[in-house]
């Protein structure tokens, strides 16, 4: 697994996981995330069981895996969060952010250990690090799930964007980053138009985070956003429609 | 756990398993479904790790456990398919059917033995047990799931729904069917409006459905509409609208 430090500062850095050569083929690959704070680590979906004992590894390079104090859980899926019972047992005071929708789901992975599972309202709520890093958990309902959140940090600017700007790469790109935007599309367009259920809501998250003016977009699956790329993003997005099927009844967006 | 025959036939039987009493209150409560087949069993979306012990157990009253040679998962949900690794373990040639969309992303459930996962076309397609008993994986895309299945038995006429027609129902609701429509639909329709994402959607799922003439319509929560609450639900189903936010925020399906 590779790792890197997207942003550093005397209170907290960003570090990115991914691109684990040893991941087998079946298994979705997904970019880990670690926000490193001296009061504590938070994990951004921190990951599927399949891959936990690497992130763990390869986290232990930026921090003990005991400072981990806090998991947020952009929505409910298998890739996101079933490493929950994992953590749990590692660090038994974890906090876990997820939408008040899924609560009583991801409690299925926890093994009656639901009580540090924290609802987030559908409105956003703001997520302490200790006493000095702030973050936000951003409405992106309906992208793809009906209770969704991106994570914003207002001092980097980067954005966690969940499966939003997702791109499934193949083996042969190695980049942790969007080096070529044009040929990037080609790996985001089927995820976004198949996996996305309403345009209207994609419409919805892309104003609100044009608005954070984000240093960085960082997908769950696929390659950051950085820089120029940002805004390529989601003008791209602000093209798109999506919720298509791949057979010939009418999708529902059109059909709408 | 309770739990009752729904059907029976030379050739199959439908089990209907649920109302844990001793369930914990923050998981939230989920009907498990066998079809069970002199040739082996089948068990539409087997639930999470939390209930497998209980679930287990209640089905050794139809079968023996080495008897389930298929689950269906309707989604990728942690309460759908969460005890996936567990079932792998006690039938190591049990075949998985879900939708294409989800193989990689179950796959994080499954621990290594991915193999016997099989896709479903977003067109569905039959699902045999044995000789003698063909269901089918109707299209239920965007409800909630983007890629999502209902599994219809053209015997008994029994339309497994996942979370379509779901209720979240309070403790002192222990019957495993609807007794009065009209009283029902409080705990369903919060959940419809929030959990679905696209109102053409559901259109679309209630015609496909509709034209099936179904004797039941199980969903995964809840309770079971029989007889001519089928007709009520689906009336019921076609009068909402969903995709709506619980905050002030335009929801998606009003914005578009």
């Amino acid at each position: 697994m590779r790792s890197e430090v997207l942003y550093e500062s005397p209170t907290h850095s960003w570090i990115v996981m991914g691109r684990d050569p040893d991941k087998r083929d079946e298994v979705i690959d997904t970019n880990e995330f670690a926000i490193v704070t001296p009061e504590g680590t938070l994990l951004p979906d921190p990951g599927g069981i399949e891959i936990f004992p690497r992130v763990l590894s390869e986290l232990t390079r930026y921090c003990s895996p005991e400072d981990v104090v806090a998991l947020f859980a952009s929505h409910q899926d298998p890739d996101i969060v079933s490493s929950l019972p994992m953590w749990l047992d590692l660090c038994p005071n974890v906090k876990t952010y997820v939408s008040w929708m899924w609560t009583g789901f991801i409690a299925h992975f926890a093994m009656g250990r639901a009580a540090s599972i924290i609802e987030i309202p559908d409105e956003g709520m703001p997520i302490n690090i200790g006493s000095r890093v702030r973050l936000n958990a951003v409405p992106a309902h309906y992208c793809h799930a009906s209770g969704n959140f991106s994570l914003f940090d207002p001092a980097s600017r980067i954005l966690f964007s969940g499966d939003v700007g997702a791109a499934l790469l193949p083996n042969s790109e190695t980049s942790l980053f969007v080096e070529d935007f044009d040929k990037h599309v080609r790996y985001m367009r089927g995820f976004h138009q198949r996996w996305m259920p309403s345009t209207a809501a994609l419409r919805s998250w892309s104003k609100r985070v044009r608005a954070l003016n984000c240093s960085m977009i960082c997908p769950q699956h696929g390659a950051i956003f950085r820089g120029e790329d940002v805004t390529r993003f989601l003008d791209w997005l602000d093209a798109l429609e999506v919720g298509r099927l791949t057979w010939d009844e009418a999708a529902p967006s059109k059909a709408a």
